[in-house]
Formats: structure tokens, C-alpha cells, sequence
């Protein structure tokens, strides 16, 4: 499997045409002809094995001679909920990161101390598929538009957890505690921290306090900490 | 402390001046006057309560008022074994993060695959610098250019592990068997992978493989993971 032979088509098997980046990516940059062979996956756990039909500007229809299922051995959500940054690289970059090693939710959270009250959603998704096609995830990561962080604590189920920077108790590391199947979310506070109502509303929403280690990290470092814990968790529990 | 009232001086006890980039910010960024505070870390695990006595043009003469000593919790040290990326600002961005994470040494490879067989120390300095006062990391992180890939497996002490993309073999969790205050060394694949004969050459020297999970990872995003989970030891076992 050739790297430049990924492609994203979420509805490959209704549609049969590439999106039209792709299918330009495929026509102009790579000069795909009929008869070559290429790779779809849908974001939704099907890698198709493909050949051209019709190429022509901007399009690219295929035909799909085989599926590849794959199955969730993690049942449960992994979800990041985090409050963006105030500089606009380093969610881009969080946002790669977070894909490669794997989550199948982010949240960005509206929070008392943000630094920022929107994101570029078209331009995070796009970060998402070059993401997924570069580490093969069946999945697509979904991307959920700004909510008021407490109203998330409120609607979040499963094991919810959460990093920020106040100290003095006892924090549980993520790893210890991660159960195979479920739900599970990590919230990392914003730059400016959580407020005071809302580190009480999260322990009142049954958010555990957990510990990334003792460095003083970026917002974002934390949030691909917390990630990362996830990961390990979840190969070690599934 | 705030944020911008931190500053390196590696030769502050002597010289009781701070470097030119240092002073310069001091005293044209932030307009900072005779008797204004400012903290010193000296990147060796001091950091230095100081008070200004003289500025000038890039000028900052300080006394020091009071030192405060860090010990280490872990007595080995920490270090990170990374082929360069072909993309420069990828090992830029690695290099902020493991320094924000927590890692004592970065040694850069050349391997049989490797993509670049250069970097920019100067630059790379600067970032560790700028990692480390953000931070208030007390040791500064040391980094080493380019070794032959089988001339720092032979040279490597203490517990080291590697990662790299071969399947089959059982691999082990680096967070499982990390131990207190040892030198603990982590080496990553570049993108093309160990060749072969590296491969060997790891293993012939001791080099335990070990997985950061299923995902198919970036170089740099497996050198992340790779400090995150060393530092998650380090927290365990000491």
C-alpha cells in the first residue's frame, strides 16, 4: 500500500467518484490513469481496494473490487475535550497529533479563561483526513464545534476525567484507571486554567482529577499527553 | 512568578550580567528598570531571585538576592534517540514538546534511512531555551548532533528500548519496565525505519523493543510518545 495511494471518500459505495480533492490529487498530482489501482477508506471503518474507471478534470470514478472491514476492539469513545488556543498553530498541530496516535472525538470546549472563541473547522477537518490517510485509521476523528465547558461536564458520560493545574491532592494517573469499552474522556484546561465554578461543577459531574506527571505543560502538550495516556490504556485493557 | 520575568543565564554566579538575546528582551521588550525582579535559572538546577542594578543597550547587570536549588528525583538521566525528520519544523516542534514533557538529553541520529543529515543546533538551542523558561524546567536539556546510528548503540548505557515498525514479536510496554534512577534511553526509526542491519546491531546491544501502541506514528509523534511514556515511568518509580 503506497502512501499516495489513500484516499478519503466517505460515500465511495453509493457515489463511486472521488471527492473533488482527491480526484484532483489523483488526476494532477499523481497523473492516476484508468486500470491504476488505488485505496478508499470511508472514515467509518471499510478500506475499499479500487480501480480507475473514468478519469477527467476534477474527477475520478472508480470501481471497488473489495472491502476490508475493520471491527472496533475498543467499544467505547476515546473523546479530548479541550479549550483551543490562543494561537491557531498549535491546535492545528494538537489536532494531527491527536489523529496519528488516536481519538475518535475532540471537543472544543468554550471556557471562562479561553483565549479563543472560535476555531477554522474546514481547515481542522481537512488536518483530520490528511491525518487519518497518513496513519491508516479506519475511523475518522470527528471534530465537535465550541461548547460551554460546563454544559459538556454535564452531557459527558462513561469515565470522565480531567487534567489542570491546581495541586495538593491526590490525582490518579490515567492509565491506572482506564476500563476496556467504555467511554472515556479527557478535558484539559485552558491556558488561562478552569475557573473555580468550573473545576466544582467538573467534580460534581464525577470528573476524576488526574496527573500527566509533574511538569508544567502547554495547554496542547497536555491535551497530547492525555491522548496518549488514552492510547496506552486502551492497549492495555482491550 | 510571571511568565516574563524568567530568564536563562547559564553563568549568572560569575558574570552577574545576562546574555545579550536575554538582556536585550529585559530591557527593550519589557522595559525593565535597576531594582525590577526578575527570576535567573542557570539551566543546571538553580534558579536565582535577582534584582536589577544596571541596564544599558542589551545591557542587564543583576545581584543575586536569594538561590534556590532543585535536586534530582531521578538520578539517571533521561535520553531521547531520534533520527532528524526530512521536514525541519517537525523536529522543531518535537524538540519544544519532549523539552516541555521532560527529557534530559536528545541525541540526533544518522541512520541507513535517515532523511536529513543535518540540523540547525543554533535554532534548535534557542528552542530548548525558550522550552525550559516556559516550562521552568531547572535542567536544561542537552542536545548532541548527529551520531552514527550503530556508534550510539554501542555506546549506550542503562535500560534502552526502541521502537520501530516490524510486527510479529512480542514487544513490551516501556512504562512496564522503566526503573528508578537509571539511565533510561528511548531510540525511534526515522521515516524509512532501521534498516536490517541496525536492527540487529539494537538488539545485539541490548536494546529491548517495546510498543507505543497500534498506530502507525509519524517519527516525531513516536518520539513524543516515547518521552510521555518514560516520564509516566519516572512519576511511577520514583
Amino acid at each position: 500500500m503506497k502512501e499516495e495511494r489513500f484516499f478519503y471518500a466517505p460515500h465511495i459505495t453509493s457515489d463511486a467518484v472521488l471527492p473533488k480533492d482527491e480526484a484532483a490529487h489523483a488526476t494532477r498530482v499523481l497523473r492516476m490513469r484508468p486500470d491504476d489501482q488505488l485505496w478508499v477508506m470511508d472514515g467509518e471503518g471499510h478500506f475499499y481496494d479500487c480501480r480507475i474507471e473514468v478519469t477527467g478534470r476534477d474527477l475520478c470514478q472508480v470501481r471497488v473490487i473489495k472491502e476490508h472491514t475493520v471491527s472496533k476492539t475498543w467499544l467505547g469513545t476515546l473523546t479530548l475535550a479541550v479549550a483551543p488556543t490562543k494561537n491557531i498553530d498549535r491546535i492545528e498541530w494538537l489536532v494531527e497529533k491527536a489523529v496519528e496516535i488516536g481519538v475518535d472525538r475532540i471537543v472544543f470546549l468554550s471556557c471562562d479563561n479561553s483565549e479563543r472563541s472560535n476555531i477554522k473547522k474546514d481547515r481542522l477537518e481537512r488536518i483530520v483526513i490528511s491525518a487519518i490517510k497518513q496513519s491508516r485509521k479506519p475511523f475518522k476523528t470527528e471534530l465537535v464545534e465550541l461548547v460551554k465547558s460546563t454544559d459538556f461536564m454535564h452531557s459527558c458520560d462513561g469515565q470522565k476525567f480531567f487534567a489542570h493545574c491546581m495541586e495538593g491532592e491526590r490525582r490518579y494517573f490515567l492509565d491506572e484507571i482506564a476500563r476496556n469499552s467504555q467511554n472515556c474522556t479527557i478535558m484539559i484546561g485552558p491556558e488561562g486554567d478552569f475557573s473555580p465554578s468550573e473545576l466544582k461543577c467538573a467534580l460534581d459531574c464525577g470528573f476524576i482529577p488526574v496527573t500527566l506527571g509533574k511538569s508544567r505543560l502547554r495547554t496542547e502538550t497536555a491535551a497530547l499527553m492525555g491522548v496518549s495516556m488514552m492510547q496506552i490504556a486502551k492497549e492495555i485493557n482491550s
